[in-house]
């Protein structure tokens, strides 16, 4: 904290943390408010699922720490200060998603307390690993939330991204994972979007594009 | 959901909030970004505030359930997608702010199913009244929060609006109710700022402005 002498050094280091999780308001996604009128960011998106978490609890395939699943939502994205946000469909930047991304989470959960480095630490891994009933609950919400936006401004994100059904399908395949009933929306908004022609199951895809999952 | 046929009406009830829900994301605060770089929103704000009680609750003044914060924290501003937000040190502003909040609860969470409707109005008011320990340790935080950015932008807005040290001290009076420890960083932050010139005491105030708790 600039300027402050605060006798504290733990509570210093926690809000020197607070002030850093700042920087994640200006990590912008692909996908737009459902507005459409700006893309979202990543601390707003983080807000959003996290709220979503609260009320579709009930749908998780297994039974869900609700507490569990929200704390992990509020920290999932963290490491996107330093990392960025990397496109789903971005194939170079997937390559060297995961190095970039250990190196922030050393660097931002580090900025805490050890004992709360390693909880929000053991949360991020959690989230990436979906081995859990929470995380397979947490990464369905978190990948069902962009669809919706991207549905909700006619595809417009897709078109301009050249990504196909495929893709979207293969992207969206840990929804089910998570939650049958949140597996059954995803299969709704695509049969609808490709009956819109909002998205082609033969949309044209750069030859890299086959790597994707 | 717009063009999709989801034979779940709770579910429909369910999605169709948290999309009403994305308009949080264009409700601007007065306090800027740490960076100054822009105003913030009442949805980033909401996830930042949050995140803060996960790290924080060690230090209320009594003991918390940090999920009920939590949650209570995701909620507390939804009635600003109606009501919008009102500043802080807005005297004409604040006077019928509780009858357009009020109006914006009923709509916006009846928009909910039944159960989760009361529930969620039930955090809001939970939030506001101030009554429980979880509330006035969530209080204490949505105020600290803007005083955090406010002061590491040299106390632009306080100067903007014409903000005395009175007012400020007076707004930030329920931080210490929550937490003595956050109380002592509001103090410091108090007097820094004077000592630096970024707040004074003498301010000139609108007339308007004895009002003001």
């Amino acid at each position: 904290m600039k300027h402050l002498l605060i006798e504290n050094e733990r509570l210093t280091r926690q809000l020197d943390f607070i002030i850093e999780a700042d920087r994640l308001k200006s990590v912008m996604r692909r996908s737009p408010l459902v507005d459409g009128s700006r893309p979202e960011n990543t601390a707003e998106h983080s807000w959003h699922v996290a709220l979503a978490a609260l009320l579709l609890s009930g749908y998780a395939n297994e039974p869900v720490d609700v507490a569990r699943v929200v704390r992990m939502l509020l920290v999932h994205d963290i490491v996107e200060i330093d990392a960025g946000d990397t496109y789903a469909y971005d194939v170079s930047g997937n390559r060297d998603k995961v190095e970039r991304e250990l190196r922030a989470a050393a660097r931002l959960f580090g900025l805490l307390p050890d004992d709360q480095a390693a909880e929000f630490r053991a949360l991020w891994e959690e989230f990436e690993d979906r081995a859990t009933a929470e995380s397979r609950f947490a990464n369905a919400l978190d990948r069902l939330m962009p669809l919706l936006h991207n549905y909700l401004n006619d595809g417009r994100v897709w078109r301009e991204h050249h990504v196909n059904a495929a893709q979207v399908r293969g992207r969206m395949a840990p929804v089910a994972e998570g939650s049958a009933a949140l597996g059954d929306i995803v299969a709704a908004v695509l049969q609808n979007s490709l009956a819109r022609g909002l998205l082609d199951e033969e949309m044209f895809v750069p030859a890299a594009a086959g790597e994707i999952e």
